[in-house]
C-alpha cells in the first residue's frame, strides 16, 4: 500500500488515534470538519482521510495493520533513543515518500502548524500519546514517559503559596532547623509529650505563637498570618501542629477573643510566649458536638464576687482537654449561674496548677491515655469540685457579672450570645481546614515520588519493569486526589481572606458557615488521601520510617474535633436553607421551618440540562458544563429539600423530627454547597491569570477535579436526567485521558507543594 | 369532622403511612387493590380511603389536620407509657366509636387478621412506624424504640458460626483466660513482643499452632478447623493472630505443603510447639508482587552436595519478615540454580540462629521498626551472604535436585510448577478473608453498642436527649456495613468448605481464584468499617482505650500483605476470563489474549432488563431481582472487556499494554465477580432454613447487602440502562426502610456475632 506524502504526514497521529480508544461520533465530526480546512492537504489526500473517519467504517483490520507495517519500517531507520514527536516523524515520512520538487514545502511553519493543530484535536498532543506510539512500533524497547516537567514548579508554587509566601518559607526554614527533628522510633508517650512541648516552647520563642494577638502583647496582630503558620506547620510533626493549635489558638483565641483589656494585659503576653500554658476546656465527656447543654456550671457568689466552678456528674468532666497535663490555667466553658438564673454558656479562667506544678486543691486531671495518634499532644480529664475563682476570671466581653452582682450583656438573646461567642472561635476551623490539605499534599508527595521509583511487573517492556504511575489503576487511584489538593488550596485561600476580613454580622455568619463546609471536606479529604497513599505504597506505606502511618493516625481526628464533620455539615445546610444569612446563629430548627413555610413554595422549573448528551471532550472539559452542573447539582438538593420539608410540616410533623428525618438530604446539600464552591474558586482565580504553561497546569488540575466529582456523583445526575449514559461514560474517557496527560508532569505537581526534602520524612523517598 | 368506625380502625396506619413519606404510584395501586379486598369495611369506607390514596388528590393539609387532631383526641385516654401497636389502636378506636350492637364484630379475630395485613402491606409493621406514632400525637414525650429483639441471638449465633461452632467456643475460652490480657498502654515494640511470643508459646501449648498437621506430628489433621481458629483470634490481640499467622500458617505451611516426609518428620513436631521458631521469607525490598523476579538465589554446589543462598544487591534483602527476630530458621525463596540453570523460584531452609540466639554467620537481620500497627509482631529485614545449608534444606515436594546433581520435578512446565507451589499456600488468603470480617464485626460491636448508650441533642424529646443510633445518617453509616458483614459470613464458609474439600487441579484454581476475590473484598470491608465505627464514636473512638485505633491499625496492611488487593483481583479477573479454569496459573496475557481471540465473538444480546421500571417495594426486596441485576451486571463487564480486548488485538496492541489499558475494567470485573458470589452464597444458604424468626433477620440482611451493593454502583446501573432514575431512587427509599427496620434489632445483630465481653476491649461499652 502506498499512501501520498499528504497522507504520511498524519499516519503516525491518525495510528495512534485509533490504538487509543473509540472515538465517539462527535468528536469523529469534529475531526472530519478539521480535516477538511487542513491546507497542505490535496482533495485525494482529504477524502482518503475523511474515509477513515467515518464512523459507520473505521479503517478495516487490514488497513489498521498496513498502518503498522510502514510505520514500523519507518522505525527501522529510527533512532529509538531519540523520542521525536508525532507531527516530526509525520513530517519525516512525507518527507521521504515527496517528489524532490515537493521536499521543501515540508519544511513550511504553516505545514507544520496544521499537523500540530490536527494533534492537539485529536487530544494526542501529550507523552502518553508518544509513549504509545513508540511501544507500537518497537514493542519490546518500550520507552519510558519522559520525566520533563511541562512548567516551572516554582512559579506554580508561588500560585499556590499565596499572599503569605514569605511567612510559608520562613516557618519552613525553621521547621528544617535541627531543633525539630524527632526520632521515629520515639513512641513513648511522656517522653514525647516533653519533646514536643520544649519545641512547641521554640516556635514560641520565634514570635509565631502571639502571631494573631495585637502588637503590643508581643504578636504580629496578622490572623491571616497565623493561619499560614498553621497551615505549614503541618508540614512538620503534627503533635506539634495540633500543642501549638491549643495553647495559641484555643486557649490564646479564647482569651484573646472572648476576654477584655484586663485579661488581654494580664495573659497575653505570658500566654504568647508559653510562660503561661493553658488548655480550652470545653467539650465534656457527656456533651461534645452539644455544647449548649453541657453540665459545667460556675456560680455567682456575690458575697465573696467569686465563681464556684463545679462538675456535677462523671459525664461532666472536661474530656480530650489538650495540654491538660501541662497547662497551669484552663479556659472553662460552663453554664453561668447569677441569682439562680442560668444565663448560659460562658467561659472562666480556672487556675489548675501552682508553680511547682502541683495539681490545686478540688482539681482532678486524668491522662486519656495512648491514642489512635498525636501521642505527643498530653490530651486529659478534667473534673472541677467547687472550685472558688474571683469574679475577674470570667471572659466578660460578651457577658458580665457587675458590681451589683447583676448579670450584664451587650446581646439580649441568649441563643444569638452563644452563637456568637462561639462563633468568635471560628479560626480553629479555618486553620483545621488549612491543616487539613496540608496532610495530604504530603501523602501525595511521598506516594507519587515513590510511584515514579518503584517498578513492579515486566508488563510494558522485557527489559524493564514498569513503575507503579503507568499503571491505569495507581493513575485512577491518586490523580483525583492531587487535583482535589490543588483545588482546595484556592478555596481555601478565599475562606482565609474572608475569614480575617469578616467585621460585619452577615459576613461572619458566611465565614462560619463556609469554614464548616470546608473543614469538613477538607478533613474528610485528608483522611481518604492519606489512607489511598498508604495502601498505594504497600508494604512500605505501613512502616514508620515512611511517615504515611504517621500522617494517617494524626490527622484521623481531623474529622472530628473542632465540631464532627456531620454536625458541621448539617449547620452548613441549615444555613443554606436560611439563605446564608439570618439564623444559622440559632440552631432552632422551628424557625428555620417557620422561615421555609414563609418563602413562596415554587415548582422546580426543570430547564433543559445543559447538553445533556453532549459528548465532546471540548464540552466535557468546558468550565462552563462543571459550573452548571454543579450548580443545578446544589439548587436541586435545595429545592427538593424545602418541598420535602414542607409536606412535613403541612403534616404537622414535629419540626425536629423532620430534620432527622432529611438529615441524609441535609448532609448531600452541604457536600454539593461545598463542592460547587470550591470548583468557583478555582476558576475565579484562573480568570486572573494569563496564559502561561503553570495556567495550563492549573486548568488541566481544575478539569480534572470538576470531572471528578461529577464522575463521583454521577448516579445523582443520572438519576435526575441532568446526563444521560452515554455522556456518563464519556466523561470518565475524558477523566483517563487527562490522566495520561498529567501522568508526566506528575512530578512537577507534587513539587510545586514546595515540601522541603528534609520535611519529607519518607525512606522510601529520601 | 366524624369518620366511621371501619375507616377510624385503619387511621392510625393512614396516619402514618401519609406522615412517613410520598408513596409510588405503583405502591398506591397496590394498597387500593387491597384495601378493596378488606372484609369489615363498607362500601362507603372504602371509597373514602381510596380517594384518600389517588395519587392526583393525595389528603389535603386540612384532612391531615384533622386526622392528628382526632387522633390526639384519643391519645389523652391513652397511657404514653404502655406501648400500644398501631392496629390496637385503631381497632380502640373504632369501638369507641361504634354502636352498642357493632361493639363485638371489632374483637373479631378476622378483622385484626386484615388490619394487620394492611399494615405490613403498608410496610408500618415495625418499632418505628409505633414511634413516628407516638412522636406525632404527643410531641414532647417521644417514646424511644424498644430494645426488644425479634429474635434469638444466640440461635443466630447458631447460623453465623456454622460447623465449626465448637472449636470457635473453645478458642474464644481460650483468649478469654487472664493469659492473653495486655495493658492498653504496652506500646513499646520489644516488649510487647515479647508478650506475644510468651502468648503464641501458650496457643502452641494447647495444641492450636499444629492443628493442621497430621495426627503423627501433633496435630489435628484438620485444615478446616485451623481456619476456624484464625478467624476467631481475630477477636483477640491481632499481633498475637499475625505472630499465630506467621509460625504456623506460613512457615509450619511452608514446610507442611512444599517439603516431603523427610521435612515432616524433622521440623513438624518442634514447629508445631513453638519450639522451632521460624519465618516465611518470600518477600524483597524490590520485588513483593512480582514473586517470580525475586533476587535471591540458591546455586547447588555438587562436590559439597550444598546450596549456597545469596542476596546479591541491597533491595534483595528479604522484607517485611515476620518472627525475624525470633526465629532460629527462614524458609527461603530464592531463584534455584543447578549447573548454571535457573530453575526458578523454590524455597530453602536456611539456619539463622544458633542455640545461644547468635546470628548466623554471613547472615544480617535488621528490625523494620515500628509499623502502623501489629507492633507485637517482629517483623524484620534477612540478608544471605553466600550462605551454605545441605541440599535437604531444600523443600523438594515440587522439584529437587538428585544424587547426580540433576534438577528433578514432578511439573516439567515451569510456570506451572511456580504457580502449583504457590497454590499450596492458598490457605494464607482464605484465612486473612475470615480475620478481615471477624475485625470488622469487632468495630461494628463496638460502634453499634456505643450508638445505642450515646445521647447527644435533645432533638426527638424535650426530656432527653437523642440515641446516635436513632440518628438516619448514623443509620446509614453503620447499617450497609452490618449487613455486609452477614454476607460475607456465609461465602466466607464456602470457601472455607472449597478450600478443605479441593483436590483436583480445577477446584484449586476455583480456591485460588475465590480467596483472592474474597480476601480482598473482606479487607477492603474491614478497613472502611473500622474507619466509619472509628469516626461514628468520635472522640471516644480515637482513644486506645476503645480499641478501634488498634483494629484499624493493626488490619490495615490485610489489603496489602498475602497478595496487594489490586494485583489479587486482577488475577481473579484473569481467570474470570478464561473461564475459570486454565491458564489461571499462567499469568501471561498473552495466551490469555490468544484464549479470547479464539473464543467466537459475539453481540452482548441486550435482553430486556428485569422490570426496569419496575419500583414496588415488593420487587425491589425480591432476591431474584439481585441476583438478576448482579449477574447482568459481571456478565455485561465480562462482554464488553472481552469486547474491547479483542478490538486491541486487532489493531495490533501489544498484549501486556491490553492489559495496562483494561485494568480498571479488570478490577471492576473482579469486584463485580465476588459481589455476585457473596449475595448468591447468602441466599443459597436461606434456602435451606425453614421459616423461623431468625431466619427473616438473615433475610432483612441480604436484602439490606443487596439493595446497597445495587445502590453503591447505582451509577453502573443507570449509565448501563438496567435500571432508571425512578426505580433507583426507589431503592434508596427502600433502603432506609430497611434501616428503620433493623434499628430495634441492632443490638440482636451485633449480639449474634458472639464476641465475648471480655474480648470487648472498648471502656466505652464496657
Amino acid at each position: 500500500m502506498n499512501y501520498s506524502p499528504g497522507v504520511l504526514s498524519v499516519l503516525p497521529i491518525f495510528y495512534v488515534g485509533w490504538s487509543d480508544s473509540v472515538l465517539s461520533p462527535s468528536e469523529m465530526r469534529a475531526i472530519q470538519a478539521f480535516i477538511e480546512k487542513i491546507p497542505h492537504l490535496s482533495d485525494d489526500d482529504k477524502q482518503l482521510l475523511l474515509l477513515w473517519t467515518d464512523q459507520r467504517h473505521p479503517p478495516s483490520k487490514e488497513t489498521f495493520a498496513d498502518w503498522a507495517k510502514i510505520l514500523q519500517q519507518y522505525a527501522a531507520s529510527l533512532d529509538l533513543s531519540e523520542r521525536k514527536k508525532l507531527v516530526e516523524i509525520g513530517i519525516e515520512m512525507a518527507k521521504k515518500a515527496a517528489s524532490v520538487a515537493d521536499q521543501k514545502n515540508w519544511d513550511s511553519a504553516q505545514v507544520r502548524q496544521s499537523i500540530e493543530d490536527f494533534e492537539q484535536k485529536m487530544g494526542l498532543n501529550n507523552a502518553l500519546s508518544q509513549q504509545t506510539f513508540y511501544n507500537a512500533i518497537a514493542p519490546h524497547n518500550a520507552l519510558e514517559i519522559s520525566q520533563e516537567v511541562a512548567f516551572d514548579t516554582a512559579q506554580l508554587q508561588a500560585h499556590l503559596d499565596g499572599s503569605f509566601a514569605d511567612l510559608k518559607q520562613r516557618t519552613k526554614t525553621l521547621l528544617a532547623d535541627e531543633t525539630f527533628r524527632i526520632p521515629t522510633d520515639l513512641r513513648q508517650k511522656d517522653e514525647l509529650r516533653q519533646v514536643i512541648l520544649e519545641q512547641c516552647r521554640q516556635l514560641a520563642r520565634q514570635g509565631l505563637g502571639a502571631y494573631t494577638f495585637p502588637i503590643e502583647y508581643g504578636g504580629s496582630a496578622s490572623t491571616g498570618g497565623s493561619t499560614a503558620i498553621f497551615e505549614t506547620l503541618a508540614m512538620g510533626n503534627l503533635s506539634l501542629l495540633i500543642k501549638y493549635g491549643v495553647q495559641f489558638g484555643l486557649f490564646g483565641g479564647a482569651v484573646y477573643q472572648l476576654g477584655t483589656q484586663y485579661h488581654h494585659e494580664k495573659y497575653l503576653n505570658a500566654l504568647g510566649k508559653l510562660d503561661l500554658a493553658g488548655c480550652f476546656a470545653m467539650t465534656e465527656t457527656g456533651h461534645g458536638s452539644n455544647v449548649r447543654d453541657l453540665e459545667t456550671t460556675a456560680t455567682y457568689d456575690h458575697a465573696t464576687r467569686t465563681l464556684v466552678v463545679h462538675s456535677p456528674t462523671e459525664t461532666a468532666g472536661k474530656e480530650y482537654i489538650g495540654n491538660a497535663l501541662h497547662s497551669q490555667m484552663a479556659a472553662v466553658f460552663c453554664q453561668l449561674v447569677v441569682n439562680g438564673q442560668n444565663h448560659g454558656i460562658h467561659t472562666v479562667l480556672v487556675p489548675l496548677r501552682d508553680e511547682q506544678h502541683t495539681v490545686l486543691e478540688g482539681i482532678t486531671i486524668k491522662d486519656c491515655g495512648y491514642k489512635m495518634g498525636l501521642n505527643g499532644v498530653d490530651n486529659g480529664r478534667i473534673w472541677f469540685n467547687q472550685v472558688r475563682v474571683p469574679v475577674q476570671n470570667l471572659l466578660n466581653r460578651y457577658g458580665d457579672i457587675d458590681e451589683n452582682g447583676q448579670y450584664q450583656s451587650p446581646i439580649q438573646n441568649p441563643s444569638k450570645r452563644f452563637f456568637t461567642m462561639l462563633g468568635a472561635l471560628v479560626g480553629g476551623r479555618v486553620s483545621v481546614a488549612l491543616a487539613s490539605n496540608t496532610a495530604a499534599k504530603k501523602a501525595l508527595d511521598i506516594a507519587i515520588r515513590y510511584a515514579l521509583k518503584r517498578r513492579q511487573f515486566k508488563t510494558l517492556s522485557e527489559d524493564q519493569e514498569t513503575l507503579l504511575l503507568d499503571y491505569a489503576t495507581h493513575q485512577e487511584r491518586l490523580f483525583p486526589l492531587l487535583a482535589k489538593s490543588y483545588a482546595l488550596t484556592f478555596a481555601l485561600e478565599t475562606l482565609r481572606q474572608k475569614f480575617v476580613g469578616s467585621t460585619a454580622l452577615d459576613d461572619k455568619r458566611e465565614v462560619e458557615a463556609l469554614a464548616a463546609g470546608l473543614k469538613s471536606y477538607a478533613s474528610w479529604h485528608a483522611t481518604a488521601t492519606i489512607q489511598e497513599c498508604r495502601e498505594a505504597c504497600g508494604g512500605k506505606g505501613y512502616l514508620t520510617e515512611n511517615e504515611l502511618p504517621d500522617l494517617k493516625a494524626d490527622t484521623d481526628i481531623f474529622a472530628t474535633f473542632e465540631g464532627d464533620n456531620y454536625v458541621l455539615l448539617q449547620l452548613l445546610a441549615k444555613s443554606i436553607l436560611t439563605d446564608f444569612k439570618q439564623e444559622f446563629s440559632d440552631g432552632g430548627y422551628l424557625a428555620i421551618a417557620r422561615h421555609l413555610l414563609q418563602r413562596a413554595s415554587t415548582k422546580w422549573a426543570e430547564t433543559n440540562p445543559f447538553a445533556a448528551n453532549n459528548t465532546d471532550a471540548e464540552h466535557l472539559l468546558d468550565p462552563d458544563f462543571h459550573t452548571d452542573a454543579l450548580r443545578h447539582r446544589e439548587q436541586k438538593l435545595l429545592f427538593t429539600l424545602s418541598d420535602r420539608m414542607r409536606s412535613f410540616m403541612a403534616k404537622k410533623v414535629n419540626p425536629n423530627e423532620i430534620f432527622v428525618r432529611t438529615q441524609t438530604h441535609l448532609v448531600a446539600l452541604a457536600m454539593a454547597n461545598v463542592e460547587r464552591f470550591i470548583n468557583e474558586e478555582f476558576l475565579k482565580y484562573l480568570q486572573t491569570l494569563p496564559e502561561s504553561p503553570e495556567k495550563a497546569a492549573l486548568q488541566t488540575m481544575q478539569q480534572c477535579f470538576a470531572l471528578d466529582a461529577l464522575h463521583r456523583d454521577r448516579a445523582w445526575f443520572l438519576e435526575n436526567d441532568y446526563f444521560g449514559g452515554e455522556k456518563s461514560k464519556a466523561i470518565r474517557k475524558v477523566l483517563e485521558k487527562l490522566y495520561r496527560q498529567i501522568r508526566p508532569d506528575a512530578l512537577g505537581y507534587v513539587e510545586a507543594f514546595g515540601i522541603p526534602a528534609v520535611l519529607r520524612n519518607a525512606e522510601i523517598v529520601a
